[in-house]
């Protein structure tokens, strides 16, 4: 019954589809043609060439920090942001549960050791309330940091992620940080053009990343950007992304182990001309969920998942969360939409789920798994 | 005197230049706009799309091995190459000392150790003679490997490079790995279209990696791939460059800690009209390489790099030999042809002269610091 009954609104908003509807498709209507031509003319598609520093400039202008760094996707941002968090080997980061599997995958690229945390209803992020209290039943405060005093770990940092582009509770989990000297890293993948009290979302962690993969909001093929209001941390996560190469005309020299992570010249034009579209996608995006959530109003057992009041979301990817006692219809949802060209999908699976997290350390989880039964993601393209 | 008939040599070959002649310069004269142009009409820009296919095929059918993987760069390539190579935290891998730092910087991103070694003469690439000798003087055979008597660490395997597209002597090679049961991955980042013994690079080791940045014989902007005869080999890189996801229509699940390596589609879009151009590419180089052997020949106190008999180079990068008592040259020879606009550079600072790897296990790395005391890399394009 809720089966159809939300197939049948999913079909009224999107109208009758001729073809399968993507979850999020890239939209190229703008100037991509003429800068990636242009690049490409002026053979400087590489490691050199001037559109990375336009798109830099570009992000830097919209989200309002200080320094953006432009990198070949949103794990090597992550990368990037934990180590110049401090992360080390060793240590343990405070990760969600619910979230892509790049943002614990990142800690252990470092030799860290992902601790998993819970989400809350309210912002599908990061529970700032659980957190506290969780950390003060584990944690010691000791020389040096903020140790778990079970596993004897160093914790060093906290990466709330912006779930499906909706912000986290950022003044809240800063609180969580500066009491237990936590580094706040924002995983902010899916989050450009999503504000947290009235300032876009990057600018509460000491750094964040956001993702240009093909299904995010603008996509530079593949992509991400270091986020920070540091200019010293910027200016070393350029150094570090870029083999950390020491400038001159002709010698090759390094002074630390660096990372081949700029974003192509030939990318960084495709961002570009994405980024002039920004505006327009955001609107027709908010556009769009506002019907979803008139569809869905008078729908009983399901409820539209729209942004709480100090955030102003991007709406990057649609939840609809099923009430507890409809669990057991999700699959079916899931498969009956499929099946007609309506592409939905769960949450990922949960990181305590997957086989190399099974062991992590981790809070209760109840919140995230709750919402991982009862959550499904729907077509979302700013075209729609 | 030998600055003054260096340059003027150059200028014979390279003609009266009316801009600065760089190093190695992509051309873009086939279909790269028409396939990119595609690509974005298609809306696949990212993860998913056939150019990536066709890319991997391209390289399958040119090199002959079975699996071409295609990644976001070479870095990424040897990285995983080194870690489907067995590499875990702790072992050594021999890497020579004359090489870009990728190839030392891949190893410590396991957590292994870059132990150096020399080059010779002959090839610009690892010596094997010399190599062996060292091996029997600091190895002991011992249940599950190879290990170094001195740091008590096993060495896992053996990266012999490409030097500037000129192949090692990989018989030679081949045959020191076996007897210490040492892995070899061939790093040909630059080496694109050179044959040894007939066969192309990268049939040799148990892996082999290509890079595709902007300066190398093609371009996808930046791009790599990882080349293997061992099928099952092939498709762990492929499962590990793409985050070691679990085929569902919707599920995200993974199995194993993965990377965010693959080529984005529109990259490999470039990268199938530059290999439509490829056997252009070298038969132009070949035959600037041939005005260059002819126009140094008769200069007294330098030498034109030209292949060994086993080998057909692609002569990615030219090379310029100075003879022992000219060292002292080299730098007014790069001074001065660099200020009247032909772009040249020694080779890459040794890696035991960077500060991270100083401390680095080392064999007598005498050839590779006579190499670099006299190498001079000279302009390349292929439409020069």
């Amino acid at each position: 019954m809720l089966a159809a009954q939300i197939l049948s609104r999913l079909q009224t908003v999107l109208g009758d589809a001729k073809k399968p509807i993507p979850l999020h498709e890239p939209c190229f209507a703008g100037n991509e043609w003429d800068y990636v031509k242009d690049c490409l003319d002026s053979t400087y598609v590489s490691s050199v060439g001037a559109y990375v520093d336009r798109f830099e400039k570009a992000l830097q202008d919209f989200t309002g920090v200080k320094r953006a760094v432009a990198v070949v996707n949103g794990t090597a941002a992550l990368h990037i942001a934990l180590k110049l968090a401090g992360v080390e080997a060793g240590d343990e980061v405070l990760v969600p549960a619910l979230t892509f599997v790049a943002t614990a995958n990142a800690v252990v690229y470092l030799g860290g050791v992902p601790h998993l945390a819970d989400s809350d209803d309210l912002t599908l992020g990061l529970d700032p309330v659980k957190l506290q209290a969780y950390l003060e039943e584990i944690t010691a405060p000791r020389e040096g940091g903020c140790y778990n005093r079970f596993t004897g770990r160093r914790i060093r940092a906290v990466v709330p992620v912006h779930t499906f582009g909706h912000p986290a509770d950022l003044e809240a989990l800063q609180e969580v940080c500066a009491r237990f000297r936590l580094v706040m890293v924002e995983d902010g993948a899916e989050a450009l053009g999503s504000f947290y009290r009235g300032r876009h979302t990057g600018n509460w962690g000491q750094s964040a990343i956001i993702s240009f993969n093909g299904n995010k909001i603008i996509t530079t093929g593949g992509g991400g950007a270091i986020l920070t209001n540091d200019e010293e941390l910027g200016r070393q996560a350029k150094h570090l992304t870029t083999t950390a190469r020491q400038q001159h005309r002709w010698v090759y020299s390094h002074d630390q182990v660096g990372y081949n992570y700029r974003l192509p010249n030939i990318n960084a034009a495709l961002g570009c001309a994405q980024m002039e579209k920004l505006p327009e996608f955001l609107e027709k995006k908010r556009r769009l969920a506002g019907k979803y959530a008139a569809a869905f109003q008078s729908v009983a057992g399901v409820r539209f998942f729209t942004e709480p009041a100090f955030a102003r979301s991007n709406y990057w990817l649609n939840v609809l969360l099923l009430n507890d006692k409809n669990c057991a219809e999700r699959d079916r949802i899931l498969e009956e939409s499929n099946n007609q060209g309506i592409m939905t999908r769960p949450a990922w699976t949960l990181m305590h789920q997957l086989p190399m997290f099974k062991d992590c350390p981790r809070m209760d989880l109840s919140g995230a798994e709750g919402l991982e039964a009862r959550l499904i993601n729907i077509p979302s393209s700013p075209n729609l």
